[in-house]
């Protein structure tokens, strides 16, 4: 089979866009991706668009404003890993040999179209009596806390970490940094999380354009490997149920170490799903870069800062860049294309040669059964 | 690669459902697919559910429930097409290798979740001012019998022949035929449409399991092959723009016939996307079973009939089956599973050995832009 590479990556800023619907800001990122590649619009052959909220033949809708039409297009939802989604679909249609290039957009209007709030899921009774995302990872937190004596200020480091990381991002509406204590007293969401330690609620679109090998060189003599790509579904967090790690991340991600050929220790970078600071030191042990309970001293250690052994949000992370659902997964894939053809500016993490990406969708609070990705690129 | 065959198949009735929530419809259907493969749930690889409104992570809700989890599972969208893009995402992995058997699921309440009614794309003018599904598939029927001289009894004898096969199919909630004096008759919705000339609106669900060559013989010796499975896009109709046809479905199905290595003229029963009397003929037309404008007399003759050249809507059709969205695309491939094993009852086509499953989604009012499928299945 063929091995599937990135050509191409655009995005718009990730904040409220108030004035701008959504199919245009999709249509701005895929405009973006294709003019980076190089690719003709018309030799698309294929279109994965992941979303939540943004209504029937939201794909389809965007292709037409580029004047791409008659491809296949699939519009695919996975919560908060709709983006990822698209992004797998591509890449398998690819390895399949059914098409030579695809796209993968992704976009979400949260901010602007919603009021501010990830809508709930409308008849679940837990949701309505407060188990919300705020409160799942808190719960989360307190977990960890208690297990294994992560402290506050560890999770606030995260936040700080990512802001830091954030504000070297043209794409994340960020451009102060913050320190531990602004962390700590800014309001309480959810007991120990507070509105620093929670994403922002965003509006943004992003693209990516896949290639087969066959094609991929003809269009530039840089471009970025995708060599693994699993989806798998599952528990998200066993919050409330006595665990408080992602057992379908950590099967994930072994999976896609299996197929990639390599291990925690070779990854450079990664973007993973960090809604909450909380979340963003669990999936660092579920993806092995430091073992369970270990990821408050890592993080103390500066271990996964730009310039530590892992690059953990080097882009700012859902924390500090935004985090519109469908828009997230395939935005880490644009990121990791950057970062390793070195154009990530301030950003950069020195010599990246390898990069992880991984989301979560559903799985927790009114969506019991959701779906978890992890992605492996390769300079 | 890999022949992919159908092995298995499950669908509730279409009809109201008001007391069963849509993961237990889904759920019924997904077992009952499971049940006639003989495939253990947990060898199942790879999900993909097709739903237009059911909310996130729809397909791990309904795999949970069924003790089926940690593979992938994508939740897809193509409005009327969503289940056919979930069989052809099954499909897809199946060809590449990824997967040896995959489920596709379909599910939809509409009867009893929505009101009776199709929600509407919120902030489409066109739509609020009236032109909603009845009135476009209506701008249609008018073109057609402007154009060729198609006669509104033309029209009424569709839905009388699609009762008469939905009445001996125990999916339909239909029990009584109809006459064209009766269609005629029937309150009026939009002129020259009646009420039954128009689908009703449903709840319901469907499954099919697809498996490889290497596998699909070692649970059944009376497999279904999936030979031909194309989505393409594009605008559905171009009422208002003085054309009548489905340039997008006249594309898909010539590449499906390519692919198949057959034409028209080997289909032995066709279920397609016929929500209005007017869909039914224009997309017989487009998809070869006559001369465009033809249509008419091709019913008049009997042509379409159970035991004419080529049964159309032998289950009933959208129009007397029901069309509970998602689940649409998926119950076709069922019938037509059913049917090439020579399963199918009272309604069975005879000797069928070639059938042809096709559904357009969107690309009307407020969906601009569509998607389109046509999948060719071989005993």
């Amino acid at each position: 089979m063929t091995a599937v590479y990135v050509i191409g990556a655009g995005m718009t800023q990730f904040k409220p866009h108030p004035q701008t619907e959504v199919h245009e800001l999709a249509r701005q990122a895929a405009w973006a991706a294709i003019g980076s590649s190089g690719v003709e619009p018309r030799k698309i052959e294929l279109a994965y668009a992941g979303h939540a909220y943004q209504g029937q033949c939201f794909g389809q809708k965007v292709l037409l404003r580029i004047g791409v039409t008659g491809l296949p297009v699939v519009n695919c939802e996975n919560a908060c890993a709709s983006g990822s989604s698209a992004v797998w679909g591509v890449f398998n249609a690819i390895k399949a040999g059914q098409a030579d290039i695809g796209i993968a957009i992704g976009a979400e209007k949260l901010a602007s179209a919603k009021g501010g709030f990830t809508p709930l899921v409308a008849d679940d009774l837990e949701s309505s009596l407060g188990r919300v995302m705020p409160s799942v990872f808190a719960m989360m937190a307190r977990a960890h806390m208690e297990r294994y004596g992560t402290t506050v200020e560890q999770l606030a480091r995260i936040a700080v970490k990512n802001r830091h990381n954030g504000v070297r991002n043209p794409y994340s509406p960020w451009r102060d940094e913050i320190t531990v204590d602004q962390v700590l007293s800014a309001p309480m969401i959810a007991e120990p999380l507070t509105r620093l330690s929670c994403c922002p609620v965003s509006d943004g679109a992003a693209a990516v354009i896949l290639a087969s090998e066959r094609l991929a060189k003809t269009y530039t003599s840089n471009p970025v490997e995708l060599r693994a790509a699993v989806l798998g579904s599952g528990i998200a967090n066993g919050v409330g149920m006595a665990d408080d790690h992602s057992e379908m991340t950590i099967r994930a991600a072994k999976r896609a170490y299996e197929i990639a050929g390599i291990g925690p220790e070779d990854i450079d970078l990664c973007e993973l799903h960090d809604p909450f600071t909380i979340a963003e030191l669990v999936h660092c042990e579920d993806l092995g870069f430091c073992p369970p309970g270990e990821g408050g001293r890592y993080v103390d250690e500066g271990r996964f800062d730009l310039g530590g052994e892992v690059a953990v949000s080097p882009a700012g992370g859902l924390l500090s860049r935004g985090h519109p659902l469908g828009a997230t997964g395939v935005a880490q894939i644009a990121e990791m294309f950057w970062q390793l053809r070195g154009e990530a500016g301030a950003r950069q993490v020195p010599g990246a040669k390898v990069g992880l990406a991984h989301t979560v969708g559903g799985g927790v609070t009114g969506i019991e059964a959701g779906a978890t990705s992890v992605m492996i690129l390769v300079k």
